[in-house]
């Protein structure tokens, strides 16, 4: 057993970044994903820079375990072959523009007619209801259309997405967590359904603390840069070299801290004594304790910061983050064999099952790679995918 | 049916925020979770702020759905109702700190005895192995040490951590990701096990992309604001009036936009023909458009850009979101009884089944306020109960 969903088959016809995350959340659980791409040129993202031996390196990730067929979607002969895998199929995972499922014929009803117990999961950006439903629309469009851009970074610092995607990685996330929990639910009943999400509801979701925040006290929340608009001291502070990161969130944690900065009479001053009052004066606090940690380095303040069990790091570039041994403790990056890539590495899914282990088992598939084989365990003969081939339906 | 998850019983012994963001998913998909309390305090984020009628509202946020157990679990008696509790339950939570299950008797071997099939989930700060597995973290202090916040933001504009809480809640998916599977495993094989996730592994995750591309090219990923590396025009541009966001990915959405800010000579010029030229010329590219933008407003440009099918967005403040029509349509506000806050609005999870539609049936609970009910269900009589309350092992 290699993985939770061993046995569970996927047809997935989505591209770009959300949908194929979400289909390789399945596939790193042990399903088996068929990977449907069209002729020549296949999947955006296998072009998306910055490229690696040809490949673009978001391609590479999300696409691991699973299998490519390249079929002419606009044939209706290969819309057939669609058909007989959805036939066998448990899942079939689609992320096209509001309503063009179902005018190429992949609806959830007409897929059912085929597959009576398929759960059919849309992944969408803003959503198949309302006004907006019909854009188009990408992981920064939604966090500036969700209110996650207008509260990220500095004040003075301008515009800034969150940095990496997390609409498109947490859709995919609530996608796949709802494919699952349909899985399950077919066990005791045999019954499918339709699964939804999109970006946009999951950017509503991230922000959820700050939505409830300003229904609470109708103030707008601000762009807090690495402060938290809760706790005090909470952020980074310059040192010496460079800056470091502390978060104190109750009192005791502050006892600790003005322990090791070696200012105990912190505890006693009423501007600092309950996080309520260290966050009005979070200022004048932030000041105090930046001048205490300039008078030594980053490495020296982060060591003593441990020792006093206070929650505390370094900022990290990438190139660290690499080098860092916690990375080869925690067995982040999987050596992964690829035909033009000596080293490569991807990240594997942030979870641990003991019973079930998850792989990554095999490389990003080079663009129909599979057709053949998938096309013969469909029971067709060689002579046949010859000729689909032919009439221009699959690429083999 | 109200959730795929429907019958599920979940102990949940977790505090703060990641954790009980973990069992309130379940609890949407319909689990029966019960919430663990320690006496007279309860779990730490009730007084989080902002207070909403006294209660922190990230706890509102993510503790609907779930019923409030108070026990003392210094107390052996205290501790052998949580084993009652685990004998009868399907998953176990916990996000202790490395160890700490362990010496309060709550490890995953000691309760396996009691209950085989059970699947116990840990969710941690740096994950159980690797010498940090023992520091304290929160959300911030590990998108530190992710490398997250070293590429959030803008160069010019300071330290910023992503501003919605990507790890804690993100932790929180991959867990309840794990622990669904494991259930969905569990009715094919009757076999319980352990589910593991961290903030950690969850942030070297969500910096996937840009740990490859560091891989792929030897170049540190930068604060790209609102930027993206991969795709030019990509990012925020000012207008006559508020700045606007706007994505273009690929040639045929860029000869969109050249068709709609009037320039379609831009298509033709050599700096801009393709996505790669268009990444290495993207400052003057940028100040070209910006000319373009500064002629009309936000509201306009949006119009037009709309009509145009190019991905665009406002950059909308909190107050924006929760007034925007598509966050009715979507549905994504769900009203919840409580009976110190007349209006309170819960974010709904960002999936929705067909089948087995996810509710938010119960309000948060106050402290305690099912600690009879839940001894009552486990055969405890009036009587006992009322002694193990003068004991102090429980609060009803």
């Amino acid at each position: 057993m290699s993985g939770p969903l061993e046995g569970v088959k996927v047809v997935d016809i989505t591209t770009n970044i959300s949908g194929p995350s979400l289909t390789m959340i399945l596939a790193d659980l042990g399903a088996e994903v068929i990977k449907i791409e069209r002729p020549n040129i296949g999947d955006d993202a296998r072009r998306m820079g910055p490229l690696w031996e040809g490949d673009g390196v978001y391609y590479l990730h999300i696409n691991r375990n699973k299998r490519s067929i390249v079929i002419n979607l606009k044939e209706e002969e290969g819309k057939n072959i669609v058909y007989r895998l959805v036939e066998n199929a448990d899942v079939f995972v689609e992320n096209f523009r509001y309503g063009k499922a179902d005018s190429l014929g992949f609806g959830y009803e007409k897929l059912k007619e085929i597959n009576e117990s398929l759960i059919y999961c849309s992944l969408s950006a803003y959503g198949q209801s309302g006004e907006k439903r019909h854009k188009p629309g990408y992981d920064a469009i939604l966090q500036a259309d969700t209110g996650i851009m207008g509260i990220n970074g500095t004040e003075e610092g301008g515009v800034a997405r969150a940095a990496v995607s997390i609409l498109d990685q947490g859709s995919a996330m609530w996608g796949a967590l709802g494919v699952v929990s349909a899985l399950y639910h077919r066990k005791e009943t045999g019954k499918g359904q339709k699964v939804e999400t999109s970006l946009y509801e999951t950017g509503v979701f991230w922000t959820g603390y700050h939505l409830l925040s300003y229904m609470a006290t109708g103030e707008e929340p601000k762009k807090m840069g690495s402060n938290h608009a809760a706790f005090a001291p909470y952020g980074d502070f310059a040192t010496k070299d460079d800056p470091i990161m502390i978060g104190i969130s109750n009192d005791s944690l502050f006892q600790k801290l003005c322990n090791v900065v070696g200012k105990e009479e912190w505890t006693r001053d009423p501007r600092f004594r309950t996080n309520p009052d260290r966050v009005k004066n979070r200022k004048v606090l932030n000041e105090l304790l930046e001048d205490e940690f300039r008078k030594d380095t980053a490495k020296n303040w982060i060591e003593k910061l441990e020792a006093g069990g206070i929650p505390s790091s370094v900022i990290q570039r990438i190139s660290q983050v690499l080098d860092d041994p916690q990375l080869e403790s925690t067995e982040m990056l999987v050596s992964v064999p690829h035909d033009n890539i000596k080293e490569l590495k991807l990240p594997r899914l942030p979870v641990q099952m003991s019973d079930t282990p998850l792989e990554i088992k095999k490389s990003p598939p080079k663009l129909g790679e599979d057709t053949a084989d998938i096309l013969h365990e469909l029971g067709l003969k060689e002579e046949e995918i010859r000729k689909l081939e032919e009439r221009g339906v699959i690429q083999a």
